[in-house]
């Protein structure tokens, strides 16, 4: 028998994949759109909620002999050695191959966002980090290794980058995003998706689309918003990672917007996604959402109804594990319910990607090859690297930090002590080593407490955890207090404990009513502060919280989104004195607990003003951040006029004007006075990071294209409208350097899906 | 010189306009498009914020000469003597008319929601509270009476009602809404515009649309929405208060939605109201409305483009004064920047109302006949049968209520003894009279206090402040707690203070970042609670606050929202158990103080459920409301099979089980299971008051149409959909009696503008 021709390589993936699927039974064809979650079916407790509730029973040995789609999390559903589990994946593809008669191993998927959440794997910052470091480059060298890291084990998707905005900062999965600005959601999720795609992994962009506006910010719960503010806001971070990041999957969102629930609306999947942009990849679901719009939305009446919707849309694999997309499909298309078209159509696009991994080849091989490492020395430096780019200096009036070598210092809090203080939801040991308590971390992770130690050894550091994160026991208050008084500078360690699910108080399911600290550590804070020695506050938080309460008080304070595992030495860097702090905030930081919704992106009636006795201007805002050195700024930028398809290019020089090396963003804010419907006062449209030693300069360079300041109008048509601009250079969204005003003339441009999304930057220098 | 025919009455209204019309400069023209405000110009502090910005300096005797669309406020403004201000009006009218070419009077516009916003007029309970009396035909009666005397003294339009639907209890101004659901808010809201209208004057419907589900319930923060929420949620009530209550005036919302404020909305003022609904009044701004779109939103960049945005939307005049339609619309359109077919289609919409008024006839005249009492006995009467229907019972659970007459009562809190604690923000006296503090009130209206002493003579009833209502000073918890522990019972009386721009802790500017009591109020109550002595916990509020924390822990609890003048005796009558409680919540009580926005209107996903840690189910549900009576239901309703254009009929008889005079709340609840969008779990769709004594029944008819089911599908059309529904009879959207499973077949029908909107309802009785 010869090679059937979809074997043969010098073909076209196309022409390899419609000659398979000619040979393939309905059944076999309908294999290929779902996953299998193995370990989680033998689990206990489960990893997700309704997961019993929302997975078929089947026969494993019958089912793969008709094909296999997807393989589900077959590293992060237990703690699996990484060696062991890639020969037991590799086993299982084999036997999959085998059962087939076809030989299609399925496509291995993975949770990947901080990092590969398997065991013994390096955990990184997390996304809200990333978007604090402001460094693109870095988070596209992050995310290259992760690829590797996964691809050595036989995985070839992974579910990330989250390019959810923040809308809401009560919702759990805040630590998971970027932040709440469109452009650094957009340009950082971009850089993550190059550095996964360019070590072979399939990139899956999520959450598509709106799902981080939940009202009232309860996880899955409606999202009320028009048309443009999903166009404006919520919609550009997919447009730009899947231009320029080339991502070739995307995950349907949970979220209904406006009473349509994104896995089973083909304007944005198909529509938008495909037709507009141009996009050829899969989109796959997110875990058990085609059977939520039977069970939660109640937009189908069956399983089958469900799986209708769902791939009429345009959404072709169901994940985690078969349910819709298994028998009720099938029997729906048998039964002319559903057309086999539908189902062509997304075996096509599952097919194609397969080719393209070479799963489809004829010397195709799980076996992995090479030493298993997936927390390597070069991992542990990236993840270090970015740890300390992403701390925040929230303040230092007095300028107490860097602290004295050798002072006595009181560590207080429950987060000092803790390794997980450092992780997110989507780490491994907060996702999955929770439920199993007798299995060792499996990475090391320094906390604040030891790497202060470490990094001060002649300072006498005490410490006290004074309560828990979240419980309301109390009693420890007094040897907090007893450890403050006795020393010169208290620090402060608090935050969050991510988990899943009401298991922590941040992630995935675990949302909040207000930004109140969790548990009684405001109070802990506010005896501590009562003390009357210093407090240095450090938060390892997944989300911002209200800190004008203490606003004046604290002798300093310090913000890291979980920093991951060299998180721990990077905060204490910062407090030595090591590290001279560079994060700039990715989200702002409110004065009071209360008033959700709101971020920075507000026309003028979403900021203070005569009409409400409310005040919504925030303690720290979008993009703050302090330094241990100065900068100064000068531009070239002038007042001038050019057409509504023109660019403008301005440098700015930033000179280090302290002692000490350091860097600085360099921000650049778009204000349109008028327009046709409101836009939002400023919104960020450039940054460059910049590095520089004491007294050293360098020249940034912007090219301003007046794409940038499109938007959408009364007719949803993407538009540049001529009039007046201001471009803001700033170090901060509130703190503005040097204001441009452009004059836009000419006719109003209607934009295309291939408009401007990236204002270029350059550096050179020293100036 | 003969009458020009636009003095003739023989003929019809729009001959007269056009002769008119055809003899006005264009300066005379635009004269009819905007009001003036006297008082307030020369007024101190202002009634508005940004008063003095927005409003233009004029000559009011050169003005006057050109005519003079409004006279804003004659009595709202500063306190008048209303015989005296009815002939200070009749003056300026005088005035007005002669100085004209053309001898038209402006025509006069007052606030008159919870009774005419005027000195000595009667203070009726707010439209929460009518919400709560679910008592359409009072509340059309009470309207009816403000019509009377707004016509009395020489007003002929009349700002109100509020039709908002409640999205987030945050707002201030959630005082002035009938409450969370659209079919409550639109009945309820018509018949308050029958009463109106039936008076002769012009009702405004307000505020059109979208104003009530600003961002964080910041007053006129950005609305973010999506055009189906708009569609079932926003506009129901206007259309239903246009059609069933001929309300011939409408007003534009502050807000925007989505980027394009309302002001400025051809769709929504010209499209959807005029051509849709057919809809043939004025559209009147909101207090400066049009200059905001310059100033506030920015979608004008000039007072001139500002005026061209609103009247090319549909926005006929400019209210309360001069700015944008004064010379700076002049000029342009004498500049041929704005054509003077706008100007020519607002000034025949205004000239033909003031035809209709009677303003355009020879034999018209300004002044007041008749004795002018605006709170006379009827007045007061209706007054207080509406707050005691109003009055709802939360809790009773050990039948403390009602008070046994020689009870130790003390009766404690901020509210209790303060006449000001009955009133909404747009009562005379919390509007105006808060910055005339040496004017007396004017009416008169007993505190709680005050009330429960005269209501129960034999009881022994002292009082204790305890704290302020927003005041954090804790010095009086010392005697409240002394005079509590003496008694054996506590009435804690706490609650709102109603005001303007953060002058008041609920009205208009007046918001709140979470729903804790006010000021130290919780404190107080938690103290009370602590001293182990039963305590009723008496609410004046004009929004729910959080109940959660003292759950379990209350003897009772009542709420009343703004209860007006005769709301003392309301609120002590249900007290003393000389009124049986009837009202009902029109707006859900919510056990945590975070998490909003929520309303009761939620698809399962806004509900508790397993992917979210938080649940927002409410302590009290829409609906909810005790008796002490009781009552038992019966129905012939059966599951059935009727078309997709079909109605069904069933009936509930409702018994009165206990031993005293009571009145139940029939509510219609519908519940769709599966539909092509997500929908609520249920809605209101019907509701019937019945008023019953001891042992008697009565039999209740609904005639529940298929339109009722009807909602907005993804293509945006008014759909009826095939399948099954549930209709719940029910004691509130929770407490459900008696289920009907309809089962509607034939096609899905698209239904027009005529649509049924109201479930038709009979009571007959005895059974």
């Amino acid at each position: 028998m010869t090679t059937a021709p979809w074997r043969d390589r010098a073909l076209p993936a196309a022409a390899r994949v419609d000659d398979l699927l000619s040979r393939m039974t309905l059944q076999e064809k309908t294999a290929q759109l779902y996953g299998v979650w193995v370990g989680a079916s033998a689990d206990g407790e489960g990893v997700a909620p309704l997961q019993r509730e929302m997975t078929a029973d089947y026969d494993w040995s019958e089912l793969i002999t008709h094909g296999l789609g997807q393989l589900t999390r077959p590293f992060g559903t237990a703690p699996v050695d990484p060696a062991l589990g890639a020969q037991a994946l590799a086993r299982a593809q084999r036997r999959i191959a085998a059962a087939g008669r076809f030989g299609i191993p399925a496509l291995a998927h993975e949770e990947c966002l901080a990092g590969f959440t398997a065991w013994q794997a390096t955990a990184y910052p997390v996304p809200l980090a990333w978007g604090a470091s402001f460094d693109p480059p870095l988070v596209e060298e992050m995310a290259r290794g992760i690829g590797r890291d996964l691809r050595a084990v036989g995985v070839h998707q992974g579910l990330a980058p989250v390019l959810d905005v923040v809308r809401d900062p009560r919702w759990g999965r805040v630590e998971e995003t970027v932040g709440e600005d469109p452009y650094l959601v957009g340009t950082i999720g971009a850089a993550y998706v190059r550095g996964l795609e360019s070590a072979g992994i399939v990139a899956t962009l999520k959450h598509f689309a709106g799902y981080a506006s939940s009202a009232g910010a309860r996880n899955q719960a409606p999202v009320r918003a028009g048309a443009r503010e999903l166009a404006d806001v919520t919609l550009p971070p997919f447009q730009m990672a899947l231009r320029e990041g080339g991502a070739r999957s995307v995950m349907a969102a949970y979220n209904e917007t406006d009473g349509v629930p994104a896995s089973a609306d083909p304007g944005l999947l198909t529509g938008l996604l495909r037709e507009e942009w141009g996009f050829t990849g899969t989109i796959v679901s997110d875990y058990f959402g085609i059977g939520f719009l039977q069970s939660q939305h109640r937009v189908a009446g069956s399983e089958a109804e469900a799986a209708h919707a769902a791939l009429a849309a345009g959404l072709d694999v169901e994940l985690p594990t078969l349910k819709c997309y298994g028998k009720p499909l099938l029997d729906a298309v048998q039964a002319g319910e559903v057309p086999e078209e539908l189902i062509d159509r997304a075996v096509r696009r599952v097919l194609l990607q397969k080719c393209e991994l070479g799963l489809l080849d004829e010397d195709w091989t799980p076996e992995p090859t090479g030493r298993i490492n997936l927390d390597s020395t070069a991992n542990r430096a990236l993840a270090r690297r970015l740890a300390e780019e992403s701390v925040v200096l929230l303040d230092n009036p007095d300028g107490v930090l860097p602290l004295s070598p050798d002072t006595r210092i009181a560590v207080v809090g429950p987060r000092a002590a803790d390794a997980l203080a450092m992780l997110g939801c989507y780490s491994f040991p907060s996702h999955v080593l929770t439920q199993h308590p007798d299995i060792p971390m499996g990475i090391e992770i320094p906390t604040v407490l030891e790497a202060l130690r470490a990094e001060l050894p002649d300072a006498k550091v005490t410490f006290a955890e004074g309560c828990d994160t979240s419980d309301p026991d109390r009693s420890g208050f007094t040897e907090a207090v007893a450890r403050t008084s006795e020393a010169d500078v208290c620090v402060a360690v608090l935050g969050d404990r991510a988990g899943l699910f009401g298991r922590g108080t941040s992630g995935e399911g675990c949302d909040v009513t207000d930004l109140r600290l969790p548990g009684v550590q405001s109070e802990l804070l506010d005896t501590l502060v009562a003390t009357g020695v210093p407090v240095v506050l450090v938060l390892l938080t997944g989300r911002p919280y209200a800190l004008g309460r203490w606003n004046g008080r604290l002798a300093a304070a310090v913000q890291a989104f979980f920093p991951g595992e060299e998180g721990g030495p990077a905060v204490a860097g910062v407090l030595s004195g090591r590290v001279n702090p560079s994060g700039r905030l990715p989200v702002s930081v409110p004065q009071v607990p209360g008033g959700q919704p709101w971020t920075y992106l507000q026309p003028p009636l979403g900021l203070a003003g005569e009409v409400s006795n409310l005040d919504p201007t925030p303690l720290y805002a979008f993009g703050h951040g302090r330094s241990y050195t100065s900068f100064a700024w000068e531009s070239d930028a002038a007042d001038t006029e050019i057409g509504t398809d023109g660019t403008y290019d301005m440098t700015v020089t930033v000179r280090n004007t302290g002692d000490r090396e350091g860097a600085e963003v360099v921000q650049l804010y778009l204000h349109d006075p008028v327009a046709s419907v409101t836009r939002p006062d400023v919104r960020l449209i450039g940054y460059q990071r910049v590095q520089l030693a004491p007294g050293a300069a360098a020249r940034v360079s912007f090219r301003f294209h007046t794409d940038l300041s499109s938007f959408t109008d009364r007719s949803l048509r993407r538009v540049v409208e001529p009039g007046i601009l201001e471009l803001r250079l700033a170090a901060s969204s509130t703190d503005v350097r040097h204001t441009t005003r452009l004059n836009l003339t000419g006719p109003v441009r209607v934009l295309g899906p291939d408009r401007v999304l990236r204002c270029e930057t350059e550096v050179s220098g020293p100036a």
